[in-house]
């Protein structure tokens, strides 16, 4: 066996890039931690931890603080936090009733956020960015000292081609096949990667990474206001499909022959369990929005006969759709975003009825169906971590390994 | 930086085994390959790939034959392979009309196979297991040299437990609960790993490995006969869900409100699209099977409206159903296996119809429906695949590669 030097240097700079990248990300996910837990989620060696916490430390991207004493026996053990002001993205979010931006730092933190109503209807692709572009300025002018930022995610109420930011269909805001990705580059002209993605694939991600859904690999996320949208995590990983289409359950036909859909099928899941189902069925035909269903529940919580039967609807309808899911993903958790979230108190009974008559038996008895637990700022902090992906998959393009591995291989 | 030859040779260790493992899934999967495609496929280095061969050729596992042109300019180049011997699984199969053994070695070469008929019907598993043990014995019994077999592949018509082999439920043989994997590992007692899995999760296994999905990322295989399976490739791994219960594409409820289905629930896609319905509904209700399949299709063929009709009902249902999971899911291919293979001439254009009609344009635009290419015996393949997995996974514990690393690092 002849390994040269050389190339024992080419491959263990490959591993050891891998490792600081498991560091970042434990550290990122994990919130701060001790030597001893690293070592036992990244199952690396103490040794290796110290000199990769080194690297980390001189590279800004993590510090380690002062032995601290853990309520545990034995020697207070040193935390590692990760440094939020190491890496920050920006997220942006186009939602059907508003528009938000943020500043967000390594570990999740927030730094600023805004959100602002937009009227809903169809709105022009530029005037959209127009106010995203205005939003960024006032956020990033209230933190000037934050500099560089590394990237810009977005996620957007739509059908989303990931390799360009292509909106291929977004119905809520009259958008076909709409450049989104490239115009905001434009507008903004910062130089620095633009990655765009449907809003609940950006839920489900963060819901896994800070959410409800940490530490678990199997995920439905289910959002819903006037559309229907779904994000899967799928063995840990999210579920994009060959170009970043999937997750679109709102369009699964469970009713063919039913009533017309926004996009030109009939009898999709969101003609059923939407927002204008619930509001129909309620009895508030013309009204719409997050104040008009919180009508409908103060009703059904007052006893209203009729809010009560639109809700047992679409509760009936959310399980029975559920069910075909849960057959074709077995899930372990359902989260359910958005107007789900909203109303799951009053659907429970009618929903879990349904998963029970019509899940096999076995995927039925692993899923639990809870509402999300990061409310309506999910898909705006997924944007965020869309955005800091390429810096926790590789932190030594930060890290300046090449020079360390250089003196290491000529040592 | 510190780190030490020790850990150098560990780290090294951990790379050479994927090294090993990147080869021996190329060869196995691509077929003889000249180093240059080897350095094209892997990443590797040419140097890095010579020695990797010649630990492959020394544990039998590879073989590199003398230089062959290959009708390009050029130095001739010497052609890599696999050993078929190298690794050999053995295959099972429990399916709706038979069940079947395969002896298949690495490259997915089948020494041996035997397929027999099975009555439809619910049969006791100890029955099916005797029947097994049989048909194991007369295949090994035939290539006495082969030896020894290094693991078991179990494709069965029915919701598995991928832990243990437990099949949950399998309708088309009577069996709730029933623990085939402990079953078939005493009454074999041959003391090698066995694994089980649902036919249709190895059908797409074998389809992309070597058959109609080669090289495509994002897959769903659709077999049907009495029952109607899925088993679904995302982003170039197999879709297991949280315990290997996932894939059920037949127990989805497309028409909640119809007909009572063999799970307890009504509607299910399989009531719809099964072999019972295209019976049914061609006016053959009493008869089963590919004969009464094969008559409705030479009906068909021959103008009888009543088969024509059926056949384009169960063309839309497939359409529908298909359409949903494209949205879910964005597929690049739908692979149509059992029943579906041998209809789809017949149901291309309602099928098509309903696609055009319900999924969304981005996905539909991107997806292709084409009938399996291994046909009946792409279970069969997959259970090998299964079964040689641990073995392509890391050769390295066959290889030997501990010794050879402890004198580089002892150098």
């Amino acid at each position: 066996m002849n390994l040269g030097r050389d190339e024992i240097g080419q491959r263990s700079e490959t591993v050891r890039r891998a490792n600081l990248s498991a560091i970042v990300r434990a550290l990122h996910e994990g919130g701060p931690l001790s030597r001893s837990e690293l070592v036992a989620r990244t199952g690396l060696t103490r040794s290796a931890i110290r000199d990769l916490i080194g690297e980390l430390a001189s590279a800004g991207l993590a510090v380690e603080e002062g032995p601290v004493r853990l309520g545990t026996p034995g020697r207070p053990s040193p935390l590692v936090r990760i440094e939020p002001e190491g890496g920050v993205a920006l997220a942006l979010e186009i939602a059907v009733d508003s528009l938000a931006v943020a500043l967000v730092g390594l570990g999740g933190t927030v730094f600023e956020r805004v959100r602002v109503d937009r009227p809903r209807g169809h709105s022009a692709v530029d005037d959209v960015v127009a106010d995203l572009v205005g939003l960024v300025a006032d956020v990033r002018a209230r933190r000037p000292a934050i500099d560089p930022v590394m990237g810009i995610g977005v996620a957007v109420v739509g059908v989303v081609r990931r390799a360009d930011g292509l909106v291929s269909m977004a119905p809520n805001l009259g958008w076909r096949d709409a450049p989104l990705g490239e115009r905001l580059a434009a507008a903004l002209g910062m130089g620095i990667p633009i990655s765009v993605a449907n809003e609940a694939d950006l839920g489900v991600l963060a819901e896994h990474r800070r959410g409800e859904a940490v530490g678990v690999d199997d995920v439905l996320y289910l959002s819903g206001e006037v559309g229907v949208g779904g994000g899967l995590i799928v063995d840990g990983l999210p579920l994009t499909g060959a170009a970043g289409y999937g997750g679109e359950v709102g369009h699964v036909p469970f009713d063919p022959d039913g009533a017309p859909c926004r996009c030109g099928s009939t009898g999709c899941w969101e003609t059923l369990v939407g927002e204008g189902a619930l509001l129909r069925l309620a009895g508030h035909p013309s009204a719409s929005g997050r104040a008009a269903v919180d009508a409908v529940l103060a009703e059904a919580a007052g006893g209203s006969p009729q809010a009560l039967a639109a809700l047992a609807h679409v509760g009936r309808w959310l399980g029975i759709g559920l069910a075909g899911l849960v057959n074709v993903l077995d899930p372990r958790l359902v989260i359910l975003g958005g107007l789900f979230g909203r109303i799951h108190p009053f659907v429970r009974d009618s929903l879990e009825g349904e998963l029970d008559r019509r899940a096999l038996a076995a995927p039925r008895a692993l899923v639990r169906v809870v509402p999300a637990r990061l409310g309506a700022d999910a898909p705006l902090l997924g944007a965020a971590e869309l955005a800091l992906e390429p810096l926790l998959a590789d932190p030594a393009a930060r890290v300046g390994l090449r020079d360390a591995l250089a003196e290491l291989v000529s040592a």
